[in-house]
């Protein structure tokens, strides 16, 4: 699970200039009169992209869920998904089924549903997901905005789907991480009331591990953040599993989790804990990004899963 | 150049009804107010979809332009696109930055342009574009809404891009028509200009070729069709490289025209002319698909290219 041999931020920036310059947030944002309309796209791939262990279900649910996590992160409302599936010939029908099963359930889940989409054939599973959805100008989330003194806040807990990555190359396959890692939910009811609640400054998901969403937030809004270890709320029964400090390392930069991490205005705390249950791990500073552990400060590097990842 | 095992409108269907139904148009269509946001999406793959001799510039044309050709068939006007890229680990800088310098450069000329995307590696060159576009409620052009009586139409010419790939083939690289194939130009003006005419009455492209266009147009509408041959606007020089026969069977069945197929109210001919240069290849009538020659009928069979298709 690494990236190729050009660094994908490297080959994103590169790409970006071609463009003409590319919004780095984690859904491009399209005016649409007193709304934006958000839209992001994920292409995954069978042998890179999903654990072995998946079921089809399991692919679909998880090809949809990493694109409405994308629709979280802006605060916004989903609209719909376009899926586009390259199919190998090998699968039958069952598979076909399932796989768009998948889709749809996880799109009932969180209130949407597939608009459309492509299919062909293709030597290896290939699926690209679009989601949309709406979100009001003056309530918008992005990486950028967050100011030395905010407090910055996780959803959920950290290190989870790393975890369940773990025990099942351990042949742990009764261990509840490995749903984590299989069937994740992005956090769309908490991005939602978050960005209602007005306390947020930034926010991004952690789909790629918190070191990279703080590599890419703070290259957004031009500030440094320090995290409190002792603070980060470790998955239920990853310590137990791998230690202390492998726990602290999955939850840095093992991908999967798909919790949303964000910057709130300090006096602002109260409002963000009414829309959604957080957690503290640190503050916004002026540069750099620091890990605290017993009242010591190191530099975090901006390691990740550098692979799933927008341009 | 064929369609999987499983004829891919059949498999359409079968995931058209896990999904609980999805409206069979070039695009989807979600509710915006007094307007709707169309959105569509395609998967292509470097073997399948694009012809050998294509460079990456006309790889990163291509793509963009699949895309937009479906947003013209609903008479929407583009609001951008996402490029989401599997690329092969022995692609080098310049294949990279040509590829996105074609979609760049395809967006431009129908000014839109590139929102963003999603790269990471694949072993064979994918490329999925979704396509987002903004369309009038009362002016949205569809597949259903031919009506008996009404007038068959198309954009351009028919069989181009068929035969330039019948040129390639052949060795005949100065062939006029391999530009058709290689850098095909989507409709978008000419759709806009026949949404706001009023003369329409169902429209999509013909990307898999006439046949298959009439098929679908058949299907939606719950009408026939029959086709005056001697009628075909056939490309220029094609008839003199293949043969008559042969170049009415490539506008029939050869993919990769780009060219709108509608249908309009008899008596608003003048106000479509206007709209576009067209030319009136047949008429809608009950039930069929029919192609008429020296005054006799035949039916149309619906063969074409099934592999690059929305669901």
């Amino acid at each position: 699970m690494s990236g190729g041999a050009i660094r994908e931020r490297d080959l994103i920036r590169r790409i970006s200039e071609i463009l003409g310059g590319v919004e780095n947030d984690d859904c491009a944002l399209i005016e649409a009169g007193e709304r934006y309309l958000v839209a992001t796209t994920d292409m995954l791939h069978r042998q890179t992209d999903f654990p072995e262990i998946m079921n089809p279900w399991q692919i679909g649910w998880m090809a949809v869920a990493v694109n409405l996590s994308d629709i979280a992160a802006m605060g916004a409302e989903p609209a719909g998904l376009l899926m586009a599936v390259g199919l190998p010939p090998e699968d039958d029908l069952y598979f076909i089924d399932e796989l768009f099963s998948g889709f749809r359930d996880c799109a009932a889940y969180y209130s949407t549903r597939i608009l459309g989409g492509d299919t062909d054939s293709h030597q290896e599973l290939t699926v690209t997901g679009t989601a949309l959805g709406w979100v009001e100008k003056d309530l918008v989330l992005r990486r950028s905005g967050a100011r030395p003194g905010d407090l910055l806040c996780t959803t959920g807990s950290l290190g989870g789907a790393g975890g369940g990555l773990y025990a099942w190359q351990q042949g742990g396959l009764d261990s509840p991480l490995i749903e984590k890692l299989l069937e994740p939910e992005p956090r769309l009811a908490e991005g939602r009331a978050l960005a209602k609640s007005g306390a947020v400054t930034a926010m991004m998901d952690n789909s790629d591990g918190l070191a990279l969403s703080l590599s890419d937030l703070s290259a957004a809004s031009r500030v440094g953040f320090v995290v409190y270890e002792e603070r980060l709320p470790l998955a239920e029964g990853l310590e137990e599993m791998v230690g202390r400090e492998r726990a602290v390392e999955m939850a840095y930069c093992a991908g999967g989790d798909f919790e949303l991490v964000f910057s709130v205005g300090r006096e602002k705390l109260e409002a963000a804990r009414q829309a959604c249950q957080l957690t503290v791990i640190g503050e916004v500073v002026k540069e750099g990004i620091w890990m605290e552990r017993d009242g010591e400060r190191g530099r975090l590097e901006a390691k990740g899963y550098e692979h799933m990842i927008g341009i």
